[in-house]
């Protein structure tokens, strides 16, 4: 068994203190005489290689949380790592990677979706810190581990450690105030679980301050919590540009210097930036010893040995030829598949091919390959939009476009009309399906999405008045219509009488393929909402207030317009029989429907403490598949039944802890959610 | 046989004072007690109807102008009609049209293309003042005569009177300087000729002043010079705002009400705009006459009366099933072959399918919408990118993709480095097709092209340093390499030597089908260049001198890159047995290859004068196909031979003009230009 740790050891104690410096920086540069070449450990690879050229693009981050699918996610992680290392190994020829070269892959991000406008927030697997844990370690494992009995093969970083959800306007100076219970009950339960399951390579410190402090560069943080408390193993990371935001934006130190001298003092090994360059004029000021320097140097080096960087490894088979491959496709497809929900359906879906003749595909969403990609993407090397999936699915009538109406943030200028087209083109139709929402350049990060009202964010989750005119207009003809909203976060669907609604998430390159399949019954819906759909924008308590109180469906109070987990399919499945251990519950689920499906069984927990609790929270689940008419005994084991106190102490629940399971019902009202959740059995 | 003067009189006069200033705007309200419905003047349509949601997209109007066929531009733009009375035949159902519904297009765009930074000169027909009128008279003529006997199709309106070629981010407070000579010479010419021959309904003055008068205020360009010398019969309307920037961007006036009494009293008959609301209070100020506001709104519904707006027309049966029909679809595709140009070829084109097994379609243009589309588009259907279109044809083979560069003018962020996959993929290749230059993001009006680093113009016509290393590097793999350079201007195509070099301008929605038809020879190629591209950055006057002199084929003394009118075919072509009369010159032209192909005979003038003249200039062409191994004899008509002296007074030549016919000649050396036209004969 090598020691990596010891190799690193030995292999840094023959740099010089330049050299040592030097590494310490995301580009870091070669050191000949050592056999180590250039590398830069800034890559992407939230949902497919990001910006890299041709590449897997899979459905966004939040998409991939919609399939409620552990397993699925992993293979779609273990083929981004696989594309990784092809590019990497075609990196080499060059003498070393260059940015989104490599394979330390700044992944996943793990935040949690705190409030609907983040414009990242399509990004983090939703609002629920359990979903976020089962998904983040399942795409760590799919990331880290490969076929190579000695080398990782690739390197996860987590992210953004913590309390980090917007204003991205605001992030390089923000302060999130955070209470110690929200932060234990909430903003770091993620990290602590995925540390402790899957033993992340990298965790990555957010930009903005938490209660005061850096997270890039205050030692309670990343010392006491992470490596401590969590048990990581790993180096930690600035976001890019975090450290020099210490005396820039945020103002804690007072030159780059100090920048520095805090980041490393704090146990951040990489700075991606650099900012780092300063160390050495530290260290001859007597601000920082060497030893914290080798530290840093020795955690990152024992990772590149890890990964096999100065060694043959059984990876360096990998060539380009596997990227976007036939395997990687179906695997995609099959994600952007079980990412899609069903929200609504009067029996209209799923329609039979040739039932109607004319189709009007309608909406801004309809053909716009920018309500495709999600923000960090790939190129792929073919991208299917919904008409075009629709279109290419139902090949003998005729299938025609629209653009129809404007999403919000859509920049004044010459689009000034498509209102009347889109209703004249719906009067043509005898179906009319309706692409609405918002795309990746309304929300997005801080100044990627070039139309959003607030550098990233939105302002508000409404649709657009000309998509509001629209759907007044078009719902007036008497036609039958299905809704798709396609969006990477909440949005306020209107409320009109529409046969069917589907949410699509950014869903990839196959989106509009995937799509058709749902529509035409190819594929039983199976996702669920990963965050909760609300009602009304004044029922949101301010953007920059942190408290998760009246925040996401373990906290809030209002009615909504769709819960968290929610997602109907088109067979009908019963829960039956269950008991619970201390570990898990068991229960019987019947498909009582003429139809093979997949479910998502959710088990819940109620408590009934004296002091503040989630209203109630997922404690375990899992995917099924049905056969029609079949029956399956499942065993869902849960996490440890855990309260937190208002100073955050976790405690045992004192008193009883009612634990309920659930599937969706057709015959769901938004306006009694408890109904959704059967009271079954307490544990 | 009506007199639609006298109906617009008798119509006009029962309208109230108010009423008649509503209807010298754009967007003229309805006077219900008349019948007449309210219609938005304001329509587009350079190479199909824009911004109207889904239309033919044509190659941007530059490329129409390379295909130097007529008659092709003619069916392109009765296309373009037709599906302007798709569109307006749709609004009547809404009770009138708004913004680019109507059948009033301002279209074409007959500026001089005066220097290749302008980022509007896509729009034009290139640096010619007579390829110019002989393709914008085609132009009129098919957006306006259709079959019904009584009623025209569409108004014809070209622009902008005149000497308007940017820069864009001055054009509302810009004074163009021009000499007589030039004027008469170069800038007025096209106007002339295309009002003389095709009588467009309407002319639209530029926003810039032209030697410090209003080009919408001044009554010697209208009503001296529009009118009176070219004959113009029709409605004048200012370039959207132009009449405010007046006082507002060019302070020639002191208030919106001297701003409109300007426009009005000079003869601008139509306001895109608001500024003719203060014409009642400049009316009661004594400022105008009620006359001159009855003259105007005469014209207008003259016009309005012409095009059936308040009758049965053969054109009401139009409906919106014609929008982008296998027929249009059919022109579609060939004026995006005929615009292609052959500027090199060592005998690798046209390619055989199946001869190269793995062909990598390299570059920021291979898949690029932003490349195909050009400026004022509409939606296309559907598109097909150079790397689709090649991908499509040679079904058998592998055809991969990689970005590979990016262009000048892109954003920094996250598109680093994609030099090395794009070398990467070229290794694998046995043939490169590298597909460059610039897009509709970096070239295009005031504030539209997002990454221009001039608001819409190029500051060079260099390819990016991006662009430059991937070219060497792929050179040094010692493969087979195509470069299709796309833009809509020139560039200076780096000096590498690959196999063959094609240019498409934005090709439309078939641009990529239309290539690969090219470079599998499908199609002989037969465009030619309708501008310059120059050698270097230094030899080009500065971009805001107006002076003709050291601009254009007809007054650049240097090397240049490419000549005007240069166009290579896979067929070979000799001229021989050339006599001219005063008005024509016939000649024999034989195919001597093997390969059934179309050439363009092109005449051009040589002057002898004592004062200053264009070196050489087009007066006649004609576009003749011919079978292999066949001379046809053909006959061109010439414009009348017709020079000007310093003070822009047209005069007779004097002494000898020497007539010369060209060919395209593979021998071509771009540093011995006048060797490209053969001496054949004198007048």
């Amino acid at each position: 068994m090598r020691n990596f740790k010891e190799e690193a050891k030995a292999l840094v104690s023959q740099m010089t203190l330049d050299e040592k410096i030097s590494q310490l920086m995301h580009h870091a540069p070669a050191i000949e005489r050592l056999n180590i070449p250039k590398y830069n450990y800034w890559n992407e690879g939230l949902h497919g290689v990001a910006r890299a050229g041709i590449a897997s693009v899979f459905p966004q981050a939040i998409g991939l949380a919609a399939t409620f699918n552990p397993k699925l996610i992993r293979e779609v992680a273990s083929v981004i790592s696989t594309e990784a290392r092809a590019k990497y190994n075609q990196s080499k020829v060059f003498g070393g990677t260059e940015i989104y070269q490599g394979i330390t892959i700044w992944s996943p991000n793990i935040n949690i979706f705190r409030d609907p406008r983040w414009g990242r927030g399509q990004e983090t697997y939703g609002e629920d810190p359990y979903l976020t844990s089962v998904m983040g370690i399942s795409f760590v494992k799919g990331l880290q581990e490969g076929e190579d009995p000695i080398f990782q093969k690739a390197d996860s970083t987590i992210k953004h450690f913590f309390a980090h959800s917007g204003p991205e306007s605001k992030r390089h100076g923000f302060d999130a105030k955070v209470s110690l219970k929200d932060m234990n009950e909430t903003y770091t339960r993620a990290f602590k679980r995925v540390i402790e399951k899957a033993n992340p390579a990298g965790v990555m410190g957010a930009y903005n301050l938490v209660n005061g402090k850096a997270c890039s560069g205050n030692s309670y943080y990343i010392n006491q919590m992470i490596r401590n408390e969590f048990g990581f193993k790993g180096y930690y990371v600035s976001d890019c540009g975090a450290i020099s935001d210490f005396h820039q934006g945020h103002r804690i130190t007072k030159s780059a210097t100090q920048s520095a001298v805090l980041g490393l003092a704090s146990g951040c090994d990489l700075n991606c930036g650099d900012t780092y360059t300063h160390l050495k004029e530290a260290l001859n000021q007597g601000l920082i010893h060497e030893d914290q320097i080798n530290q840093s140097v020795e955690r990152l080096f024992e990772s590149r040995i890890r990964l096999g960087m100065f060694e043959k490894t059984q990876y360096d088979e990998i060539s380009s030829d596997v990227i976007d491959s036939r395997k990687h496709q179906k695997i995609n497809l099959r994600a952007a598949q079980e990412s899609i929900v069903l929200l609504k359906n009067n029996g209209i879906l799923p329609i039979q091919k040739g039932s109607y003749q004319r189709i009007a595909v309608i909406g801004n969403n309809a053909n716009n390959i920018d309500a495709v990609m999600g923000n960090y993407h790939g190129t792929a090397s073919s991208v299917v939009t919904p008409y075009q999936g629709i279109k290419q699915e139902d090949i003998h009538v005729e299938v025609k476009y629209a653009m129809g109406a404007v999403p919000q943030g859509s920049p004044k200028g010459w689009l000034e009309q498509p209102i009347r087209e889109g209703v004249a083109l719906a009067k043509w139709a005898d179906l009319v399906i309706l692409v609405l929402g918002i795309d990746n350049t309304i929300e997005g990060e801080e100044n990627d999405a070039r139309h959003s009202p607030a550098q990233g964010d939105k302002i508000t989750l409404e649709y657009s008045i000309s998509q509001k005119q629209l759907i007044d207009a078009v719902m007036k003809l008497n036609k039958k219509v299905i809704l798709v909203n396609v969006s990477g976060s909440a949005m306020i669907i209107p409320n009109a009488p529409f046969d069917a609604i589907l949410q699509q998430f950014y869903g990839g390159q196959f989106a509009g393929k995937a799509l058709a399949d749902i529509i035409y019954g190819n594929v039983n819906p199976s996702g669920k909402l990963p965050v909760t759909f609300y009602l009304r924008m004044e029922d949101l308590p301010d953007f920059e207030d942190y408290q998760m109180k009246g925040r996401t469906y373990r906290y809030f109070n209002h009615d909504i317009q769709y819960p968290f987990g929610y997602g109907l399919s088109y067979s009908k499945f019963e829960i039956k029989g269950i008991s619970c251990t201390k570990k898990s519950c068991t229960l019987d689920v019947t498909n009582t429907s003429d139809l093979e499906g997949m479910e998502v069984i959710q088990l819940y927990a109620k408590y009934n403490e004296s002091f503040d609790t989630p209203i109630y929270e997922l404690i375990g689940f899992q995917k099924v598949n049905l056969k029609p008419h079949t029956t399956k005994t499942v065993k869902i084991s849960y996490q440890t039944l855990m309260v937190f106190d208002q100073k955050g102490k976790p405690r045992k629940p004192k008193k009883e802890v009612k634990i309920f399971a659930s599937v969706t019902l057709p015959s769901y009202d938004p306006n009694r959610i408890h109904e959704r959740v059967k009271e079954m059995k307490k544990a």
